[in-house]
């Protein structure tokens, strides 16, 4: 939120509806120097617990994981209690105006709608958001920085016994003026096929949580966008939260901006029109591209995308101390990109109407480009997309931001993305593809908002402009 | 669009944007007397039409249908030449925070996205709509009056060969200004599995078609308006695109109403995140409610819901002069309602956020009711919608509107449902179940316009009050 100058904090403040208030309150948390923890105490506070690991992994075939099973009819792998997720086959023909695409995949098929929620509270007038130091699995470096709550439908409702996890009930049944933000938004649907979370935002009051468990922190807006500059420290689903705060909203832009949705509607719709999509689960074993490799996880036959991994967990302090899963691996860094421009003193950023697998709305607006370069490399059926050079570092436009954030390790394995933010310079122009648009900050605030409208790519992308 | 008084035409006249001159060119065809064709020459076209039906149907059994197979594995009916449609099953989990219901039912599985348009045009300064008198095998009474254009996918591309049907051109690559409406609509979810069509309102010139086909006809859109008063005539596509045009937006309106969607949108995502639907594909065979029956049909156990029959279709003047399909037949007579109120000289509706197994976004916004009756009376499984008793003639709430319309022909066979509006008398208060939300017309304007968030029950409702 770089455009939080103080004047504008001023400004804002002589509002008088609750919206202004709000706003006022994200720019004080992004901007003051104060917080209930020193950046010094924060960083040694992270280190301590990036040095601990407690989770060690060894991959393993997949027909070797303990209470997973590959079943023998359909290939597919699920756990032996049909809990947790299932990866399944898919069989995708893809028509846009031009041309037509069949491939087949796997994906992870877990229709759980899960709760991803950050507990907020004002602790001496300022804004702070309670995270959790956690380790997963597929981490890069042990711990990373995760909302409050990460609640799957098991968990939360208790179906399977065991205790709630804490702080869920928070999420359940909020007030609704203590409901900061709460929609469902996708996960990568190139990997997970129609799971949706509510990622959630709630505030509670000032004399409520007075001491957090261990491995709980609360933070202000500016010492998480500082953490933000770090590489894969911010958990992905953190990330994906974030993003709801990064384009506040102020009052007198709300009229302008419904002028130009009605526009952005019709492109999004017609991109919709353009891109065909059928998808249809099919057995991991009827897959033409993919096979059980001599490892013993499920791969590319060519060795692109990504593959099916096992792995086995100890772990010195978890409820479970040991359990085997799937996992995604991805050895190579994909890279997420940004483009922005500035004009008249408003940002703009570069969208791209991505159709994705997963994704129930089939389009949602993605970053400028999401890609992994060898998927490209010498590969005859995919053209490159738009930009390729400029986001492998042609070093035609300025580079604004630069760094590796990661994947969630609960269901991918130490895979990390640059994100990088370029900026197009001024009197430039770009001849756009028909599938681009470039949308300013209100615009990007209401598709936020809407809810299974910007992917996760693009709202990981959007957090580093926090 | 009774709301369209003089005054308030003369009132949105001043405006200077193109939007308002659109809402005055509505208005004005709405309650202008002129029209290209008599009242009376209109009803004498189509009666002549009317008078004689071209198509002559004899119900077959489904394994006896010419050129469809039964798939001896899957059970699932489909073309010889894998075109037109596939009559699949689906077993259905669907989870509510109260309730968990599972069950199993055939789909009309046509992924296809088509071209459902209707050509407009200023005729001495009055807009005009071009409908077509079309028969269609499922038509209660022979023709009805259908959009300009219906087109599947593998029609406008001429994939198969064959001529391109008429009219097509205009909707492929309209010029923006020239585009009155244009957005992906889902057709009914309880029986199409994930199928949606492009609703299209395009303008040509006046000097472009001065002579139109034989079957096809200019009418304004108070003689439309006249026509929905009959029963089974305007249809099921013509009044899905026409709902579009029920609520026109003057601009003063915006502002007001973008400050309340927020609350609107957060409403509907509550209601998504509360209803996991569960859906997958799985061969009519396996269906444990559904099965063939004595008939050669395929019908539920019980004799509820629908059933899927076969018809012969020998046609005197069709480019295709006899053909067979699979139609849906529903004997019992539906009921679509919707209440409506009034405050302070403003309507609001009274909808469900209704989830729907074959809507990609599981919940839309349906009418404020649509049920068969007899799949309530005596069936312990579902509970009795909200508002049956008021819906089926407890004459608690005053008669606004009342009439039959008709499913579209193609697929569903002579299948019609009471429309219903309702008013809520002034000062009567009714404690609304979560789902349910009173919309005002410029909420319903934004929905209709944002694409896929009112189901098909709903615009055939809506379509009702022009």
């Amino acid at each position: 939120m770089p455009h939080c100058v103080p004047e504008m904090v001023a400004e804002v403040q002589d509002g008088s509806s609750s919206a202004p208030d709000f706003v006022y309150d994200l720019c004080h948390s992004r901007t003051s120097a104060n917080a209930l923890h020193s950046d010094e105490h924060v960083d040694f506070w992270i280190e301590e617990r990036l040095a601990r690991p407690r989770l060690h992994i060894i991959p393993t075939p997949l027909e070797r994981l303990c209470r997973w099973r590959i079943d023998p009819i359909s290939g597919n792998i699920r756990h032996d209690s049909g809990r947790f997720f299932t990866v399944t086959g898919v069989k995708v023909r893809h028509r846009t105006q031009t041309a037509e695409l069949e491939w087949d995949q796997p994906m992870i098929d877990q229709p759980e709608v899960g709760i991803l929620g950050i507990i907020a509270k004002k602790i001496d007038g300022i804004l702070h958001f309670c995270l959790q130091a956690k380790e997963e699995p597929g981490n890069v470096n042990s711990v990373q920085l995760s909302p409050s709550v990460q609640a799957t439908y098991s968990n939360y409702t208790r179906v399977h016994g065991g205790s709630a996890p804490p702080f869920v009930n928070f999420f359940l049944n909020p007030p609704p003026e203590k409901v900061i933000f709460s929609k469902l938004q996708t996960e990568d649907g190139g990997r997970f096929l129609y799971k949706s979370n509510r990622n959630m935002i709630v505030l509670v009051d000032e004399n409520e949580l007075p001491v957090l468990p261990e491995g709980f922190i609360w933070l202000t807006l500016r010492q998480i966008a500082r953490l933000l500059l770090r590489d894969n420290l911010i958990h992905a689903t953190t990330r994906s939260i974030l993003s709801c705060l990064v384009f506040p909203l102020r009052e007198s832009e709300d009229y302008r901006m419904l002028r130009s949705l009605p526009e952005i509607i019709q492109w999004l719709d017609d991109q919709k029109a353009f891109n065909h999509l059928f998808v249809k689960r099919e057995g991991l074993n009827t897959l033409q591209e993919w096979e059980m490799d001599r490892d013993g996880y499920f791969s590319h036959r060519e060795g692109r995308f990504f593959r099916v991994i096992g792995i086995n967990v100890t772990s010195a302090g978890r409820e479970v101390s040991s359990w085997s899963q799937p996992i995604v691996e991805t050895p190579e860094k994909g890279v997420i990109g940004l483009l922005m421009r500035v004009i008249a003193g408003e940002r703009y950023f570069l969208m791209q109407a991505k159709p994705d697998v997963g994704n129930r709305s089939i389009i949602q607006l993605g970053p400028t480009v999401q890609f992994t370069p060898g998927n490209y490399i010498g590969n005859r059926r995919l053209a490159k997309p738009f930009l390729f050079d400029d986001f492998m570092g042609s070093g035609r436009f300025p580079v604004i931001s630069a760094g590796f954030q990661s994947e969630e390790g609960a269901r991918f394995f130490r895979e990390e993305h640059l994100h990088t933010v370029l900026m197009l310079p001024e009197g430039t122009e770009l001849l756009l593809p028909p599938e681009f648009r470039w949308l300013n900050e209100a615009q990007l605030h209401f598709f936020l908002h809407l809810g299974e409208s910007v992917n996760s790519c693009a709202r990981s992308v959007l957090s580093c402009l926090l």
